[in-house]
């Protein structure tokens, strides 16, 4: 492509109410155009990089042995009160009706519409298993689009459905698109992980987020960079400390800490580290039998609880936190003081996390306003607690997979693949037939890829001062000519025209910027737009046979000669 | 593709209410599947079909330097409103508010979202011309949604939209898409005609449709086989006979024809052709001057008029038929026996058709209940006519090109390109800066092409008593392989695998019917789905290395060896 037969409009500024990386850089590349609030125009630019990325999921899924369909946006409502999901949805599912009257949604989603066509065509279980799946536009009705194409109100998703006889089966799938997520975001060069996640509300029992790892992304995720293990931090396991608890070596002392009821100021004002303190957090179980459970949960100074894994606590249901009123007349004490020696272990149950019940010589709430105690002791001062993984992993833990040690990072989610079990096959009476005759409801899984985020999470992941910093695989151009005077010397023409000839013979994706601009201006272009490998062509450069490469993000160019300039870019490209 | 792998389910019947038989072929063959009215989801097999229309629609248009974005499908209501179509457009506009109540469509076009965008990006007149082009999905609320993919609600159509800074260069751009619109419905094998067609409402001046022609098709065309000539039957040019005027023979006579009104009537009577008979029709122009025209339109007996070209006609504008009382006003007469002869020059207009203006010695109507004229003759019982063409044409008329004669068929329109000028580009105000820096309003063009109406279409054009007939360039896959007996001869299993081995390996898009069905079953479902080259693999065979090719609308099959079915293969499918 020749930049002058292109549409090629950059921006020097972002529109003012752009608001993260992605999107000023977007606007200002000329990728996307807004046509309304989270809806855009892909612009021939930015659409050469989502088809990129929807090329290489469909290669990848095809592979993988899913077939591709395409089902339609709008969806008749009928389906999704058969689903049930009509009443649940709220209203980001955007609902219309005909000109008969007759309702519609436009989808978000399709899980309803696949499996009314399964439920029409599959009859016996030797048509099971099958994976279908689109390459499809959804509409959300986002109360507040924003991020440009991360979190916008029309966007491109591939969506795949599975269906299958057995709950083994649909986990042998399930390990199919684990590992065929991996592979698709590995060729679309992101760094990213793939994140054990709470299912949540979806109704499924297993679950896996893939997140493109970025400072701005929403989700917090622990992983350990030894090995393959990621969870989001609410889900990710904190081991036991390794070493056992040590030995007691002072005896337990009530201090007096006026005021000092944070454990920040109470380990300044006793002098000693966080982790030396333990935190007793008041918190109220109240289970549907209506068994209410008052709770104590001991946990490091410096750890958070996690309430996620406290409510799995066998009485701590439908967890929060303790009343005022509650604290008071179960612990007789205000907040900011309380501990755990001298409780009555029948009306107050202690749990503690695994980190504190490896703690000796510690300090704790006295249970009286004003006063802490120190050099409190397990199986001594007070009876040695119920243990359980009460907090939130933090850098440096362990990694539950026993490789290194825990990071923190930040994510975007642009997978997510899920184990849907009978959830809408039950709800739809989408059964066959099994080998005795008799009829059975499938088991089902569904697998979604954000494709217009995944461009925008991929921009968050790669930029700098000057533009975006796109891996090979999804720039919108492999490489770029750069002539200086295209128009003002015959001798950098012709030498621009036979290189970018020669790159396209070679199946190189290359454009050609033949404008008659400054080279200022087409160098700040080409870095704008993120294309990641430049050459530039000049007189004194041909006059030894020489060109000039650089790598986007290279500091510095080198000269290669003209012989070597295809060898050199295919390396790189192969490499990339 | 092996079908044990692929979703393959045919049905024995179509839905009683599918109407033609595109829709029943493609419900029965698994290529699509009813969501609602008017709304499908393309199965596995049928979206493998409109892919493959689809990626030829992509190259060509690319080829012709249009380039590809991609607009979104909900639009905002404000466009629509500055254009004022959202007045114009009918209920077929699918409207909506969003959770905010802001006004939207569900756009069934896209010329106010592009003009949006190329007002905003494009400056300068060196920024153009510009074509740009989508692939999209688009919803158009019909009443009466019907045909299947012919006329559905939901639809994936091709637009693209070019911008000029003349009439000249829009007009080389309509020229550029003429061709590659021919090299399109070329490629994808199917017999069309680019017919010139009444621009109507769309507010153009220059506009031709693209037809697949099919005996269903709604639409009446005359084309000429010898050329490229083709319009619609109202639009068709009907030359004066070649031969001159014949010398009058006969002397005018009065003959009483009591209750004969009808031409088919008078000629039975008299004993004469139709062709020796002129009819008189009876119109009104009513001009918006107020000048009403009072004419009599003179059209040999067997041939009809065409009141688009007769309103042509200075003083014809709004033309209707005359009503009898205003028939008997000007000519004293009642319909049924009225004509040219003794009428008052002064009141009554008299235009002949250029056939009726060659005839000579014909019959008309005497202005005299119940009776004709014989022997009529013009410059002598009646003066010489003003001529025009007025009739349609007919088949066996001579093409207007000269090339040869005219025949009539039927054709679906699945392409149009129009010139659109400054219709949109005026109501939104998309300008440029010209060489002047004088600002200017752009011409515009713009180029549709139904993308899944072509798939219907071209079933539509190919199809027998035994399912779907496509050109190789679109059907679902080139060549199937049936082996008789894949789970029961080794043999037969081993030389099916290597050959379906060997022609993935070449390229062929072949499929492997490797059910364990009877081979009257696979046959059948083969020919259904439209797999235009079947090879057949059987014991009997094998021993003497021998296989069995058929081609889908040949009737025998013929034995190939083994050595030479590649080559085989390439030559048929380079042939296609």
């Amino acid at each position: 492509m020749r930049t002058s037969q292109f549409f090629f409009t950059t921006l020097k500024e972002a529109p003012a109410d752009a608001e993260v990386v992605s999107q000023k850089m977007m606007l200002r590349a000329g990728y996307i155009k807004r046509a309304a609030a989270g809806i855009y125009t892909w612009m021939p630019l930015g659409l050469r990089v989502l088809r990129k990325v929807e090329n290489i999921v469909r290669e990848e899924m095809n592979n993988a042995g899913a077939l591709e369909l395409l089902m339609p946006a709008v969806q008749p409502a009928e389906l999704w009160q058969e689903s049930g999901r009509w009443e649940q949805y709220g209203p980001e599912l955007l609902r219309f009706k005909d000109r008969h009257q007759r309702e519609f949604v436009i989808g978000p989603t399709h899980e309803e519409v696949i499996t009314d066509a399964v439920r029409r065509d599959v009859k016996s279980y030797r048509q099971l298993p099958i994976h279908l799946y689109q390459i499809q536009t959804k509409f959300r009705d986002e109360i507040r689009p924003r991020f440009g194409v991360m979190r916008g109100r029309e966007f491109l998703m591939k969506d795949g459905y599975s269906f299958h006889t057995s709950f083994e089966d649909l986990k042998r799938e399930y390990g199919n698109m684990y590992a065929t997520y991996s592979r698709i975001f590995s060729r679309l060069g992101l760094r990213f992980r793939a994140v054990a996640a709470d299912t949540g509300s979806i109704g499924g029992t297993g679950s896996h987020e893939f997140h493109v790892l970025a400072d701005s992304g929403e989700d917090d995720i622990a992983f350990c960079p030894a090995s393959d293990y990621a969870a989001n931090v609410e889900l990710a396991e904190a081991l036991a400390p390794a070493n056992p608890r040590a030995a007691a070596t002072n005896t337990m002392k009530k201090i007096a800490t006026p005021g000092k009821m944070a454990c920040s100021d109470v380990a300044e004002f006793l002098n000693v580290s966080l982790e030396n303190i333990v935190k007793a957090i008041a918190v109220v179980g109240e289970p549907d039998d209506g068994n209410k459970t008052f709770a104590l949960l001991l946990l490091r100074g410096d750890h958070e609880l996690n309430e996620i894994k406290a409510s799995k606590i066998a009485g701590l249901t439908n967890l929060r936190l303790a009343l005022e009123s509650e604290v008071e007349e179960y612990l007789a004490c205000k907040p900011g003081y309380i501990g755990p020696v001298a409780v009555d272990g029948k009306k107050v149950a202690i749990f503690a996390d695994r980190t504190v019940a490896a703690m000796s010589d510690f300090v704790c709430g006295a249970n009286e306003a004003g006063f802490h105690l120190s050099g409190v002791n397990f199986g001594r001062d007070l009876p040695e607690p119920e243990v359980f993984d009460l907090r939130n992993v933090v850098a440096g833990d362990p990694s539950p997979d026993g490789k290194g040690k825990l990071e923190i990072c930040r994510g975007i989610e642009v997978g997510h693949i899920f184990q849907l079990r009978q959830k809408y096959a039950a709800a739809l009476n989408c059964a066959y037939l099994d080998e005795n005759g008799k009829s059975q409801i499938m088991e089902m899984g569904c697998y979604g890829i954000g494709v217009s985020r995944i461009v925008g999470s991929a921009i968050e992941q790669g930029n700098d001062e000057r533009g975006i910093v796109l891996p090979t695989a999804i720039a919108p151009f492999e490489v770029c000519i750069v002539p200086m005077g295209y128009h003002k010397s015959e001798a950098v023409k012709t030498a621009a025209d036979e290189l970018y000839a020669q790159l396209k013979t070679a199946g190189i994706d290359v454009v050609l910027d033949d404008r008659n601009e400054r080279p200022g201006v087409m160098f700040a272009d080409m870095e704008l737009i993120g294309i990641p490998h430049r050459v530039v062509i000049g007189e004194r450069g041909l006059k030894e046979g020489q060109l000039e490469y650089k790598g986007r993000q290279e500091a510095e160019a080198t000269m290669i000669s003209q012989a070597d300039i295809l060898t050199t870019l295919k390396a790189k490209l192969c490499a990339a």
